[in-house]
């Protein structure tokens, strides 16, 4: 990406194991991250690559890889992580003290042929499935997108009986009501205004849908829950008015779990979440603490993230699968 | 309270029980709260009568009362709840749907002879101890000081093994350290700067104290643990510093449990609290939740939080009180 609006598919130099503990990945899936759009908007400085969710196939490993091994079929979460840290030990793969961005500094980007991928027996999961898998959708959403919308679940408290709101009808919205019905949530609200993605978000267990915002949707959200609002919200946009709709529907007592990388300073009214006792939890999420978990769902077949892909280009076409998401085209583009 | 810093004992209308769920309760013990100092900095407006922990006898209850009598000896938390009601079987009663706070529209405050208690049954728990008791100062806590320290360290997410940080060396802070040393905290580190209470946080079990502010503290408490700050942070004082702290001392992945009244608008740190993955939580202690867990071990003697305690003066003496607070001559003030 050299600017906002103006991403380019460019030669770089071929990706090589480095360290001893790298490996080599040639990229056989990758796509585009709703959070690649904030740079998309504004971008300015220096070119940056890009790409954080990707799976592939193993090509080489350095000399110290013990768990991973050429031709394995992998899937990469959104940073790399040493798996042996007390953040990685502690399920905080994004806090590891040798954590890496995919597309920062020496460390390729997703979007591309391949990948030297740092701490590659903390940062690659195995899937026993062949390259071509038909169930290969849903297994690269647990690099970001599922993963994110899971741990807006979890840190919003979803548990059986819950009440839950999503903000945000994007990809990651979406992938968190199937997270919040998988955890056994019982009423889940899904404010979004496109219709197409509010009715995959029915299918993925959405019992109600919000189609308005800010005061509105407020109002709505409490008729839906006997004027008490939601326990658990999950944020899913970033910016500071979906922030304000989340503080409005949430329960006294209740949680927002907040996986929209903030587009902004302060998380507004201080004083009521306090005299509410509303708990504001969530972040960069650790993808790599959740795969595990939710990898036989998918694998299994009973539950079908891969579904956010609704367009699937080649890696020529990225800048326009670009510019398709940041149109609303479509909900979220598969490169392969 | 006619004004800021105008403080005065007056006669109103004895205190009588008007509905069938009240109880008449005579007030043998009561105290002055640090949240009583912020309208004695800056009320303006019609005069407010004060005091929310407070303990007595019951005199007479309504007909519909079941649980309490009279000559009960009683600790009624800070506000009044029906016990009944959706938040209160959640222990949620600061957002009881029939929430009442002392000294508020006609209910009685507890800095005064006798007060009405509204829904007696919900609200007030009997004590197995004769009114001139010597853990009366430790049972007093249970009101609002004691139980708030507490929900900031639950809030705060305390454990065994956890390192915690207390922001803030008054009552409720000093009742913080010692709920984190009930609750298990390995490494307790008190922020304060005020010798007297410092070194009684000591013996409430604080493991380390660091009498320096702002950017000197956070680089303190992070020597203090490696580099990487606390699991947990309990924020005792509600000014806007006092939260900056808090969010730079707690560790990545970490909680912040907030209970000072906050005098300030919005959480500043949206994007870095993001990043680090750390929660805010906590708000006004619903006190009443807390008091049948802590009862044991203040009757008991194996905690004495009435230490916080350090003057005792007479219902006519309150201004004097007042006073003494404000100018941090007393960590606390007993009206007895």
């Amino acid at each position: 990406m050299h600017a906002a609006g103006d991403v380019r598919v460019e030669d770089v130099p071929d990706a090589s194991i480095k360290a001893p503990t790298d490996a080599l990945v040639r990229v056989t899936r990758s796509c585009i991250c709703g959070s690649d759009l904030w740079p998309y908007k504004s971008h300015a400085g220096e070119a940056m690559r890009m790409g954080h969710e990707f799976i592939g196939v193993v090509e080489d490993v350095g000399a110290e890889v013990s768990t991973i091994k050429a031709g394995d079929v992998v899937v990469a979460p959104f940073v790399s992580s040493d798996g042996s840290c007390t953040f990685c030990r502690e399920g905080l793969q994004t806090s590891c003290r040798q954590v890496a961005f995919w597309g920062s500094a020496d460390v390729d980007g997703g979007q591309g042929e391949a990948v030297r991928v740092p701490h590659a027996d903390g940062t690659l999961v195995v899937l026993p499935v062949p390259e071509d898998d038909a169930l290969m959708p849903g297994l690269l959403t647990l690099s970001d997108v599922f993963s994110t919308g899971h741990h807006a679940a979890v840190s919003a408290r979803v548990g059986p009986g819950r009440s839950v709101a999503v903000v945000g009808d994007g990809a990651v919205g979406l992938c968190g009501v199937m997270a919040a019905k998988r955890l056994g949530a019982e009423q889940i609200i899904l404010l979004g205004r496109h219709t197409d993605r509010t009715d995959l978000g029915r299918e993925f267990g959405a019992t109600d849908v919000v189609a308005v915002r800010g005061k509105e949707a407020v109002t709505a959200v409490r008729e839906l829950t006997g004027g008490d609002g939601v326990h658990c919200v999950l944020e899913c946009v970033g910016e500071e008015a979906s922030f304000l709709t989340a503080s409005k529907i949430v329960r006294a007592g209740g949680a927002i779990g907040r996986v929209g990388v903030p587009q902004f300073e302060a998380l507004a009214g201080a004083r009521p979440s306090f005299l509410r006792n509303v708990t504001i939890s969530g972040g960069i999420a650790p993808a790599r603490a959740y795969i595990e978990e939710l990898l036989p769902d998918v694998l299994d077949g009973s539950l079908q993230p891969g579904r956010v892909f609704d367009r699937t280009i080649s890696l020529e076409e990225t800048p326009e699968g670009y510019r398709a998401m940041a149109d609303r085209e479509a909900i979220k583009v598969m490169i392969a």
